[in-house]
């Protein structure tokens, strides 16, 4: 009697295991359950030299499109509305500009708005130091005038193949129309 | 005897759901199941107003790029093939253009064909209103002679934290090469 | 007694397998094993030929924006820095210019370095063949002097519904500045 018991008491149990298991796996099924927690945290600083005219030398940005109004020598009137620039900056770990870059921010950004800085980004963080090795792609809006901006990591290839993410900007300094740095918070959710 | 039955037909239903499991877990791991029913579904109209010399005050884009035979005042001939746009557009809930924006399409459209009005866009729906804050980036090609157009929803921040999808494009208005009124139905794959 | 040692064995084989399955099941949860492997493999050449002030007929793409210290006509010097080219490119199974493409590559690139060639691409492929309909975005820098290059495929829609993956881009030919021919490997990895 005691040892039947005991077999329906372990029937029981095991049942309702089971319904939990099912339960468990239909939800992976139906919507992943993904963390907010990130598989990877970096932050990194580029720098960008606006071209003026006059610095043909250290300039590593260019505007290379800009609306009737305006020309491609001055940034535009209007909050720079309709410039368009494109860009090849350091990349540093520190917010100094002259320690050794890690890789190049490679792309464009756009001004789009007249009444407020505003502009759109796409472009890749290009690694190549002894750590990293590939890229990261990045799209977004950058309202720059926030205090901080987030943006989207869209894609990745080599140690950052099929990288999904989130990364945070925030202007670490600027001069005038010349210089700004962006300190950038990647962080990644989806990593292979 | 009749114990011992019943511990191995206990035993059988034991391994032959266990079995199940394991290849539910397998399918798991080889290919997640994702349903093309979307987590989230919305519908927006933004509204573009080209710049074209005339109109500086209520333009809510303009050309900033152009071929070497054409210029940024005018559209150009050849279905405006080269024509590089920058836009900052109200969205709206409904087809109205006086009706409140809930925020910002944010971005560029280029116009890359000769024979045919086809564009590529890389743009941002940058959300401030009561109901949603956070944008959703997009890229992809917009064949716009074309009823429907889908593009790709690349990414979200904020609301749209990780967001993927497709979006459906399609021309609810258009008076010559100044106004157009795109309605965007956004369906979200992937919701965090 | 034996019943008794058979049950218990029983028990304890039960709950093991329930830890591995409870194990496996927290796996899928917090990072699914996503494997490197491809769910599609493709390979496809595009063709451009880009417009020089004679090639008006033939040429596929065109510079749209350049540097102040450059034109829309000629390529610009120091690595073509700051020139955007907007194309539509045929896109082919071989590497025949003459066969029938299977579709268009459409979108933008721009070269972003100074020193050396480098660009940075935003395009689509437009398919329309027996074969597929729909399209495939694609994101990333180029450093176009690398026998292989790996971008980004972001999004895509139609037959590659909310297709992801990587995109390896190599220079099958060029002619100056007025052609190239690009072997583009598609190796997707999301695949629904």
């Amino acid at each position: 009697m005691e040892l039947r018991s005991s077999i329906y008491s372990l029937l029981f149990f095991f049942l309702l295991s089971l319904t939990n298991l099912s339960n468990a796996l239909k939800n992976t099924h139906k919507i992943p359950q993904r963390p907010r927690k990130p598989c990877k945290s970096m932050v990194y600083y580029f720098h960008d030299v606006l071209y003026n005219g006059k610095n043909a030398k250290n300039a590593t940005s260019a505007i290379v499109g800009a609306p009737a109004w305006a020309n491609t020598t001055i940034a535009a009137g209007q909050s720079h509305f309709g410039d368009v620039v494109v860009f090849d900056d350091p990349i540093t770990l520190t917010n100094d500009f002259y320690s050794t870059p890690v890789g190049r921010a490679q792309g464009f950004y756009l001004y789009d708005r007249k009444d407020v800085f505003t502009s759109w980004l796409g472009f890749s963080f290009v690694f190549n130091s002894t750590e990293h090795k590939g890229s990261l792609n990045f799209a977004g809006a950058d309202p720059l005038m926030n205090k901080t901006r987030d943006i989207s990591v869209v894609g990745g290839t080599g140690d950052f193949f099929m990288a999904r993410g989130v990364a945070t900007l925030m202007t670490d300094a600027f001069e005038g129309d010349v210089y700004f740095r962006l300190r950038t918070e990647i962080n990644l959710y989806e990593c292979w």
